[in-house]
């Protein structure tokens, strides 16, 4: 692996110099010579002379048309039936590390149940000493935090196991997304039910037609592990769950069970289908790895990327992406712009919570040759994101999740760049 | 002053004792009989019987249909002209400290200007060494941060300096919202522009047709300033600035330019209409406070409050609010159940950062009686919020702008609640 080497960001003072204001012009002729350019325009556009829609116009606001493309996308030919199927965050069109609710991916195993709140109940029963019903009332009553966290899909970045197949970040990574959770902590919960000496293991349960059923070990239960009922600050989108899922910190997304109906307390796994004949990776050797929870470092650049190409010739350049880790903090990413070769330490820029997305940055003066673009993440456990091949030697081609390889993107000369890996 | 008491928060397992879970049913019958109550289910909801909708039938998502009540609200006699007004954001409802954008506050001075993005332009002139006009591609290419600030108009609360006028959080407080920014920092934009050692004011214009002009020192411009464009991760919404619009840390909120168009650099404040008749105190002297950009420190308890009663008649109750300043981090909040007589201190949950909403809760066992709800923020200056009594001691009871005083519900026996004063 090729050694580190510091970055070195343009100075800021350099930036226009360098091109990086392309579409910028200097004030010229009568106008500049006015002082003010604003004096004389020669367009003043409507939304200057005519009074706009007033306040209240939309109650519940949502983003400007000419942001009509910025949205979930499925994939038609990945799933049989949409009630089964799963829509991507547009990483590529986003900033920052809060993804706003409705961008969020949906993944879901019978179609968004619509749940009324007035009749929504949680049965919490099993090994304890009083079994318990919950109403929406009763839990939004109950001691709450709020918590950002990234929830990735298992299977989020699975196409790639077999080599780069889809064009875009939105299509590779678009399977997580972070948001602030507002949620009571289940140990909370399990107090008020009260543990039987035997309890080990809890089933989870979802009120949606495809009841979606997990098994979990009682120490995350126990550790940090909430059920939420706002994300954002307002109450839970129905695809995501309304009006309560769980939130289990830093693991895979199908554990996180929305439209949670039932927790039972027992002293062993269920063994259900979804973690066994899904959610498992069958290996080179015949046997599958289960029970793989954990959502391992992982970090993509989101722009440039496939959907998002570079418009300038060259000169001054942002590049930007998302980390995460289900072990905790991202502590470092590099970025390489030749396929790894060579290494640079990427910025890492306003929060960076535990198990929550972390943004980075990194500046260059872009050539116009061709690169290759990637980013390698670090926990602060000193976890290192792997390369898609150190990923297969272990754990073969035959998986569906937890892919957290090292993606590429080239960029050509125009600026277009197309998803490929380099060996 | 009463002196301060710790607060003793009830045990998580005397919550449900103490009547927490109201609606609640502990398992009974042959339903408990069978060990699992679902097996032999009264009644299965059809959300559990058929397929949902599937991904993707909502590209962008919205909140279920049975929160429809949770929006922004007007006071139709409050302004002559809804494209003059005021939107308030529903606080009642939300928990956390981000605000989903389509929830956040509006105000205009002219309406909602639609900007074409590609139309867009930010002229960049007056005293500096090479006068610029910026594309929006142009801001998108330059180097960014995202930060979490809350932003308050400077007459939020601004009906209760005559006494209690409204009755609603969302009404007396909801001129507050929080997202996260991502902009490019305000001095990255003047360097590229070059300032000419004279500089010392800025003039930052909107591009809506009331052509929102403010006045800016150039030490707040080169401190924290930003040039945003997203909110949430997300382009900013129309009525939010689509596609640009100033974020000043810790100031008022009419200062954040929206539609921002144009900043001249000059030598002195230009003196607008909206920092001379508008967005000044008149005190009771016959003089007027200038120039108050700074949001001093203030807190509402959110929940419960009279849009968000109390629903059960004694028992476990979780309180809880927002507080904020402009000066910097919020050290502590404060609460009274008894109209400031006794005083207990909140738990501060989740992030409490850099000029951003804090959340704060307290416990405790409603006996059934009535009760005088305040809450009292302190930030890392030590800056204490004081009471109204106190504010309209120096300011009269002239002003419209910066009340930051303390808030007092009124609880009554049944639960209901409304705005109160007491003296």
């Amino acid at each position: 692996m090729a050694k580190d080497r510091p970055d070195h960001a343009p100075s800021r003072r350099a930036l226009l110099r360098s091109g990086l204001v392309a579409g910028a012009a200097t004030l010229s002729g009568k106008a500049a010579a006015a002082g003010n350019p604003l004096n004389q325009p020669p367009n003043v556009p409507d939304w200057s002379r005519y009074l706009g829609d007033g306040v209240a116009v939309r109650a519940y606001g949502r983003p400007s048309r000419h942001e009509a493309h910025v949205v979930r996308r499925d994939v038609e030919w990945l799933t049989a039936a949409k009630e089964s199927s799963v829509s991507f965050t547009p990483l590529h069109a986003l900033d920052g590390i809060i993804t706003p609710n409705g961008l969020c991916f949906e993944r879901h195993h019978g179609g968004i149940a619509e749940i009324d709140p007035e009749d929504y109940r949680l049965v919490v029963h099993g090994l304890v000493d009083k079994p318990l019903i919950f109403t929406l009332d009763d839990i939004k009553r109950m001691p709450r935090v709020n918590r950002a966290y990234f929830c990735e899909c298992a299977a989020n970045s699975g196409m790639e196991w077999r080599g780069a197949q889809l064009n875009g970040a939105q299509y590779t990574h678009g399977m997580v997304h972070c948001v602030m959770y507002t949620g009571v902590p289940l140990k909370v919960l399990l107090n008020e039910a009260g543990l039987k000496p035997k309890a080990k293991w809890l089933l989870m349960e979802g009120g949606d037609a495809a009841a979606m059923t997990r098994s979990l070990p009682l120490q995350k239960a126990l550790d940090d592990a909430l059920v939420a009922y706002r994300m954002n600050g307002e109450m839970l989108y129905p695809e995501n769950g309304y009006p309560v899922r769980m939130v289990l910190p830093g693991w895979e997304a199908n554990m996180w069970v929305k439209w949670l109906r039932r927790i039972e307390v027992g002293d062993q796994p269920w063994h259900t289908r979804e973690e066994t004949s899904k959610y498992t990776d069958l290996l080179a050797n015949g046997q599958a790895r289960r029970f793989t929870y954990l959502m391992e470092a992982k970090s993509v650049i989101t722009n440039p990327s496939p959907q998002a190409p570079i418009n300038h010739k060259s000169g001054f350049t942002v590049l930007s992406g998302i980390a995460w880790s289900g072990r905790g903090r991202i502590a470092r990413v590099d970025v390489s712009l030749d396929g790894g070769r060579n290494w640079r330490a990427a910025k890492i820029d306003g929060p960076s919570g535990d198990k929550a997305l972390a943004r980075f940055y990194n500046e260059f003066e872009w050539d116009g040759s061709e690169l290759l673009l990637q980013s390698r993440a670090m926990d602060e456990t000193g976890y290192v994101q792997p390369s898609k091949a150190e990923l297969r030697k272990y754990r073969g081609v035959n998986s569906i999740y937890h892919n957290n390889g090292i993606q590429t993107w080239h960029v050509r000369k125009n600026g277009e760049i197309e998803n490929v890996e380099v060996s």
